[in-house]
C-alpha cells in the first residue's frame, strides 16, 4: 500500500512490501491496482516456495467493473481462474471457496487474492480524485492494498492456521441508500452470518477468541454490537474490525475507518493471521463484509445491499 | 427473452418465457435484468420443485459491473450467493462451482444462473441505445435471456444428465482490442481448454456428440477450427457455438451472432439439454467464452483477454 496512508506501526513490520508509489509505475491507477494484484500473487507464491504451475485455482477480485484489476494483473500466471465478485467481502469469498475446493480433493493448492486501490475505487463508486470532493463523515477510505492467501491440502511444518469452517452469507437489504455510510448497509449482513454461523456450528461469541469483520468502520460496528445485544450476545471484547484496525483512525483523516477488499485481505495476512500464528489466538471468525452498490444503481437511486462471507480460522499446533 | 430477437423456430418451444417488454415491467434496464434474474430463478425452482430455502448456494453473475442485475434479482431469494464474474462465461464458471460443491458434499442443492441484457450490456460497454451507433460486421448481439439450472446431488427419477467432468479455463490474450470483434478475442481461450480437457481426459473430440462454445460467433468459430486443424483436430462436424445457434442469421440482423451471459445459459437450458434428454446427444463438452473487457479497459486502450470454462455434460439413462 502507498505510505500517504500508513498502517498502524503496531503491525506494520507484518506487511510484505509497502509502496510508495500509488500508480505503481503505471500509467492509469487501474493498471496501477493490476501491478498490484501481480506483485502479491508472485510474492503469495515466492514465499509459500510454489510454482505458478502447482496452483490449481486462481480464486480473485477486486471491486472494479467487470474485474478489469483482476483480469490484467493475474492473466500473465497463466492459472486457471475463477472470478469472484463479492464486494468488500471478496477475500472471504475467495477463501470460502478455495478451501471448500481442496477439501474436496479438487485441488491441491489454490491462491486465493483480493485487492482495492483509493483511486480506482472513488473513480468507479463516487468521484474521480480530481474532482476534490467533499467526504462525509460517515465515508471510508477504501485500502489501497492487495493480500494473497496459498491454500493447500498439506499440512506444512510447524504451527499452520487451517480453515476448519465455512459460512457463506446472503444478501440483506436494510434499505441505506447513501454511498458514503456503507457500514450501516453492511453490518445487518455481518449480524446474520454470525448468527447463522452460532446456529450451524451450535456455538457462541465464547468460541471464538476475536470474531473480525471486514469494513464496519466506528459506524457499522456500533450497529452490529447492538444488534448482537439485542438478541443477548456481547461481542464488544471479541470484535475487531478491519477498518478500525488498519489506519490510526488518531492520526489519519480515514473518518469512519478503511474499507474495500484489499482491507480485510491486507489485515488478514498482516495482523490476523501473524497474530494467530504467534500464539495469541487460537480461534478466529473472519468475515469481510461487502456493499453490494455499483455507481450506476447509486444514481438509479437503488438501496445497498450488504453481504458477508465468514471462515473460520484455527491455529493448528501439531 | 424480448420478441425483437426471437429464437430460430426448432427450439423456441423450448424457452420456457418469451418476454415482449424488454424493460420486463422495470423503470430502468438495469432494473429490467434484474427482474428477468427474479423470474428465472423462481421457474427454475418451480420446474425443479424446490423451496428456495433447500437451496444451500446460489451461484450466479451477469455481465454489468458490480454484478447489480444479480444482486438486485435475487436479493429477495435469502439464498446464500456466490457473486461470480466470467464475462460470458459466467455460465460455465457457475456450473463448475457448483457441481464441485455438491460432488464434495458441500450441498444437496445448488442454483447456477447467468443473464444478460441487449441494452444494458451496450450501455456497459459500448454506448446507450439511444446514441444510436453503427454496429461493426463482426459485432456480436448480446442476447437479452436468463437461464438457471438446479443441480442435485440426488438423481431423479427417469433420464436425467450429469456434470461428469469439469475444466477450468485461464486467460489467454491474443491482443485483440476491438471491442466490436470479440468472437476473434475469445476463441483463442476456447481452443486452449479444448485441447486441456483434451489432455487431462486422455480423449480427443471423437468422446463427444457436440462440442459447444458459448458465444464465438461466425468469426470465431472459424478460428476456432483452424486453430484445431492445426493441431490435427477437426472439430467441424462436431462443433457448434450458442452465438450461432440462439438466432436465425438470415432473418435476423445479428451480424456475428448472440452473446453474453444470456447466449449460453439460455442455448444450455433450451437446446442443449432438451436436445440431450432426448436420447440425441450422449455427452457434450458444454464451454462457454468470455471476453474480459470493461468499457474503461476498452477506453485505455487494453487488449480483451479470452476465457472459457468447460463442463463434461453426460445423458445418464439407468
Amino acid at each position: 500500500m502507498p505510505d500517504r496512508k500508513k498502517a498502524k506501526d503496531r503491525w506494520r513490520p507484518e506487511i510484505d512490501q509497502i509502496e510508495k508509489d500509488p500508480m505503481f509505475g503505471a500509467e492509469n491507477w487501474e493498471e496501477a491496482e493490476s501491478a498490484m494484484q501481480k506483485r502479491t500473487a508472485d510474492l503469495a507464491l515466492e514465499k509459500g516456495q510454489i510454482h505458478r504451475r502447482d496452483v490449481r485455482y486462481l480464486f480473485a477480485g477486486d471491486l472494479l467493473g467487470q474485474l478489469i484489476a483482476t483480469s490484467f494483473g493475474t492473466v500473465d500466471l497463466e492459472i486457471p481462474l475463477f472470478g469472484l465478485y463479492g464486494a468488500c467481502s471478496t477475500m472471504g469469498e475467495a477463501l470460502s471457496l478455495g478451501a471448500m475446493c481442496i477439501d474436496a480433493g479438487h485441488a491441491d493448492r489454490v491462491l486465493a487474492m483480493a485487492s482495492s486501490h483509493y483511486a480506482t475505487a472513488e473513480k468507479q463508486f463516487r468521484f474521480p480524485l480530481s474532482y476534490g470532493n467533499q467526504r462525509a463523515p460517515s465515508a471510508a477510505w477504501t485500502v489501497t492494498g492487495c493480500g494473497a492467501v496459498a491454500l493447500s491440502s498439506r499440512r506444512p511444518a510447524g504451527t499452520c492456521v487451517q480453515i476448519v469452517g465455512v459460512t457463506t452469507g446472503r444478501m440483506i437489504d436494510p434499505g441505506v441508500k447513501d454511498s458514503m455510510n456503507m457500514g450501516a448497509a453492511m453490518a445487518p449482513a455481518a449480524w446474520d452470518t454470525i448468527q447463522q454461523n452460532f446456529l450451524d456450528l451450535g456455538v457462541d461469541e465464547s468460541n471464538y477468541d476475536r470474531i473480525v469483520t471486514g469494513d464496519l468502520g466506528e459506524i457499522g460496528r456500533k450497529i452490529l454490537l447492538d444488534f448482537a445485544k439485542e438478541k443477548g450476545h456481547d461481542l464488544s471484547g471479541r470484535h475487531l474490525d478491519c477498518g478500525l484496525e488498519i489506519y490510526d483512525r488518531q492520526k489519519q483523516d480515514v473518518h469512519n475507518g478503511g474499507s474495500g477488499c484489499g482491507c480485510s485481505a491486507v489485515t488478514l495476512c498482516a495482523m490476523i493471521l501473524p497474530r494467530m500464528r504467534d500464539g495469541g489466538w487460537k480461534r478466529v471468525l473472519f468475515l469481510p463484509t461487502g456493499a453490494l452498490l455499483s455507481g450506476m444503481s447509486y444514481n438509479e437511486g437503488r438501496s445497498i445491499p450488504g453481504i458477508a462471507h465468514a471462515v473460520v480460522l484455527e491455529r493448528c499446533d501439531e
